[in-house]
C-alpha cells in the first residue's frame, strides 16, 4: 500500500476516433473497454513498466470479470479523458477501476472496473511474480 | 410474461473472426460485447422484428449498464455459440442476458447482461412504445 | 488451375452488426476488410480446409497489399453479401478478390483485393507448402 | 497550393492498443485504416479545423478508394508514428497519403492513400464548400 493509503490515479486524454462511433452518433459502448485498456496500459507505463514486459516475462493478465455503467456519452469531436487506478492487488488477482469524465465539466460519463488473474503463457493461473507485486504495491 | 413463465432463449452461431483475436491468441474481451449484440439483434429478428425498426420508429436503446464474467476463451478456428434471452421488460428499461458456450461441450465460457433504456432520438428517456411492450412481453 | 479455368466463387452472407456502423449511419470503411477476411476464411473452409490449419502447420499469410473501391454502402438492418475468389496462387504469394453486393439488386457496392505472402512463424517469407499449393490450384 | 509547393506533413504518435493486435502477435491489417483516420483528423485539427466541423456544416467525406502496402508490422509495446499529407484537393474529391514509420529507424512499415468525395448529408456528391477549399489549398 502506498504511504498515504491513496492509490495512484492516472489521467489519460486522447481524441475520439471516428471508427469508434456508431449509427447513434456516439461512441459504441464496447469501445469503452478499449479506452479502459488504454488507461490501464498508461498506468503501468507511468509506474515505469509496461504490460508488454509482463508478457515478455511469460505472464498474462486476462480479464475475468468486468462491469461498466453508462451515464453519458461521447461524440466524434470530443476528447476522451479517463482516470485509472488499481483497486486491488492480490497474489493471484488484480482489479483496476476507471472513470471516463467529461473533458470540460469533469462529470463522470462512464465508470467501471476490470478484474484480471495472473496466468502463465498456457493460461494456468499463477501467483504474481515478486517484481510486479512490489511495483504494484506502491500504487495501490 | 409468456404463458409458461420461461423466456424465449435464442441460440446464434457463427465463426470467430481473425480480426477479433488479440496477441494472447484468443478473442479480445471487448468483442464479447459485440457477440452479445449479435445475439440480442437475432433475438429481436426471431420475434418478427428488428432493432432497425425501433430506430426507424424514432426510438433508441442505449446501454446503461453491463457486466461480463469470463471463465474460458475462444480461439480463431472456433465457432461462437451464444444464448440470449430477455430478463427484464419494464416501462423504461430492458435487460438482456447472454451465455457464450463451448460449441461442443456446451460449458459456459462467458456470461453477462446488458441493461438498456428507451430514449427518443435526442436521447431523452421515454416509455416503451405499446407495440414493442406487447411484443417483448411474449418472450420475457 | 481448375478444369474449366474459372475460379471457385464463394458467397457468404450475414447481417451488418451495429458495432460496425459509424456516425455517418453506414458501415465504417475499415470493416469491409474484416468482411473480406470472413469471405476469405469461408472460401478456405469450403475447400475442405481452414486458415487455422495453416497456422497450426506453422505458416502464416500476412497481408502485403490491399485495395478497396467503394461505390455504395450498407446500413444496420442490411445483410452483407460477399463473393470471394482466389485470383492468383504463386509459390510465395496469394491474391484473393472480393465483391460486396447489394443483397437484393446484386449491384456491386464495394470491391477489392488482398495479397498475402507465405511466411513461417517468425515472419520469414517461404514457399507455399505442397499440400496447400495443390489444394489452392483446384480453385484458382 | 502552398507557397513552397510542398504539402504540409503532419506527424502523429501514439501507443499501439492491445485490442488492435491479432493472433499473429502484430497489429491487424484493418487497424492501419483507423490509424490513417487518426492521422487525417490530426492534419485537419493542425490546420485549425476539425472533421467534426465539416459534418456540423452538413457535409461528409466518405472514402471512395483506398490502397495500403505492408512492408513491416507493429506489436503491442510499439508506438505508432504516422505521417499524413493531402495529396490532391479537387472540387469534388480529396486524397490523403500516409506513411506509418518505425518509431526509431524511421523505416516505412506501411504506406497508403485514401480518396474521398464531398457529399451532403444525404450522400449526394457535391462541390467542396469555398471555406474548406481555401483552407485545404494552403496545405496541399
Amino acid at each position: 500500500m502506498s504511504q498515504d493509503n491513496k492509490p495512484l490515479v492516472v489521467e489519460t486524454e486522447f481524441p475520439v476516433r471516428y471508427a469508434e462511433t456508431d449509427a447513434m452518433g456516439v461512441v459504441h459502448h464496447a469501445n469503452y473497454l478499449v479506452y479502459f485498456e488504454v488507461g490501464r496500459c498508461q498506468l503501468m507505463r507511468d509506474m515505469g513498466s509496461d504490460y508488454a514486459h509482463i508478457e515478455g516475462d511469460g505472464y498474462q493478465l486476462p480479464v475475468t470479470e468486468l462491469k461498466v455503467r453508462f451515464v453519458g456519452s461521447l461524440c466524434f469531436g470530443d476528447r476522451v479523458k479517463i482516470r485509472t487506478w488499481m483497486e486491488e492487488n492480490r497474489s493471484r488477482r488484480l482489479t483496476f477501476a476507471y472513470e471516463v469524465i467529461h473533458p470540460e465539466t469533469e462529470a463522470i460519463l462512464v465508470s467501471g472496473f476490470t478484474s484480471h488473474v495472473w496466468t502463465d503463457k498456457k493460461g494456468n493461473v499463477t501467483r504474481v511474480p515478486e517484481f510486479w507485486s512490489s511495483l504494484f504495491n506502491k500504487i495501490t
